[in-house]
């Protein structure tokens, strides 16, 4: 099993009520590749600037995370500084640099193109195709992507969605995509322009996944504190797609199961800024959440 | 098994996005009472004026709900008047005509002083004790409030808290009880006030239990359309009570079928203005969107 992410790495400055930190490691591929690390085998495609400290490419190695599509650049790498308020859910930016992933150009080695389970993390929608086009035959599809395409390139967005299995976005983007304010009906509005499945992240207060036939509802974990949401999405997709990478087939029980996965590594994530309680965890304390999601959620 | 609510009936002018009613019949010992009625035998103590049409009577009794305790008294039914957004959470009053609710004083009649289970409605906190002083041996007590009594009746609020088995309240009240923005904790905060479980209704969002040893997270039913959310709670009350009636222990099991049950009640009660949707259910209802709850949670 092999899982190929493509999208940003980052340093990421973040203010939460409950602390600071400066040039951090984050971005879209790390989060997803640290999150399913855990289960599977990770291939990174994604661009770095000279800048980029090498304790960060240490820490992703340590993580068996194969480095081979990550690009250096000459200039520097993508920045993003943000800060969220006591609703956190909602991400405040303050500063975008693009930098090196300006000009991001997804090649991915030959060694990549064999990938089995594919994410296209939230990169333009013509990227994300250009991906697809150089992998030979992936079992699986998760897409992602954000506001800033759906305003901005609807119609190549609605191309790239047509393409894949299962399509991933949060509760607002679901509602701006659709034009339907009710997330059920915007659920069932996606699954018509193609994808088999649609998940809908509802921050704290959990997530959906929706099928021609099928609805599972899944509550958040209940955190007392949650000190940075950044990656919180990004996570949540490398534990759902870490999961799914173990089966042979991908019906609703197993779907359903790795939805949970990814709710648990999206949980740990939002413990603490950057990767860094992702980075300590062990794969009981991964398991040891998923049996408090089960014994929270059950009832006979 | 009998269930005693004592709470407001009341006459409601109700515009949502979705139409308008010009007093309907409503109040929270009506909205509970018909979602107990499914369950178990229901007594209500209340007050209407003069004008109360006798048809709402005639469907109140059609339920099987004792109307022994319901009082009538010169003057006006109490009349609330409100709207609600398309954030279907939060009711907005335009007009509240207390009437002859304003001196309602609960005297229950000896036939209901045996009463095994007590719902004290949002009414004067001070009121909820005096009724508890009337019942023998209440098997279980639950107890709900609002803002109001938050704000301006605190400390007879906490004495009431502080006698009743299980709280009852919204997320904004939970927050504006403890001063906990975070729900766990806030639930934390209120079960050293005294009760055994608290449950928090969050609306859209589902419902938490929260015990002294226990966790309960239950996702909202997915309704593509929410007509009207007024008696949305005591709806669910009604169910929560009804369920737990049924048994001889109050153990998490029984609780959180329980909380399953609540949950039926609302999501049903508001597809409809006023009781018309619970009016119309059948018992085999309850029982398949019960299961549909469970379908739609339900991972291995």
């Amino acid at each position: 099993m092999s899982i190929l992410v493509v999208g940003s790495v980052a340093l990421d400055s973040v203010k939460t009520p409950f602390g600071e930190r400066e040039e951090v490691l984050g971005g879209s591929a790390v989060f997803f590749g640290v999150a399913a690390s855990f289960f599977s085998e990770v291939r990174i495609s994604a661009v770095v600037g000279e800048d980029f400290p090498p304790r960060h490419l240490d820490f992703l190695a340590s993580r068996g995370i194969d480095l081979e599509g990550l690009q250096r650049r000459p200039g520097r790498t993508f920045r993003w500084k943000g800060y969220y308020d006591y609703d956190l859910n909602d991400a405040h930016t303050l500063d975008t640099q693009l930098n090196v992933f300006q000009d991001f150009q997804p090649e991915l080695p030959e060694s990549y193109r064999d990938s089995e389970f594919v994410f296209l993390a939230n990169i333009d929608p013509v990227l994300q195709r250009r991906v697809l086009e150089q992998v030979r035959s992936p079992r699986l599809v998760l897409c992602d992507t954000m506001n800033y395409w759906i305003e901005n390139r609807r119609e190549e967005l609605l191309k790239t969605i047509g393409m894949v299995d299962i399509m991933l976005l949060n509760d607002a983007e679901a509602r701006q995509l659709t034009g339907e304010p009710n997330l059920i009906q915007a659920g069932r509005s996606i699954l018509k322009m193609g994808p088999r499945r649609v998940i809908i992240k509802k921050g704290e207060h959990g997530v959906l996944m929706l099928g021609p036939d099928s609805f599972f509802s899944l509550t958040a974990y209940p955190l007392e504190y949650v000190f940075d949401p950044t990656g919180a999405g990004d996570s949540f997709g490398g534990g759902f797609l870490g999961s799914l990478s173990r089966y042979e087939e991908f019906g609703e029980e197993e779907l359903r199961r790795s939805v949970v996965y990814g709710s648990v590594m999206a949980s740990f994530n939002v413990e603490s800024f950057s990767c860094d309680r992702l980075g300590e965890l062990t794969r009981e304390d991964v398991e040891k959440r998923f049996r408090e999601f089960m014994m929270m959620t059950r009832f006979t």
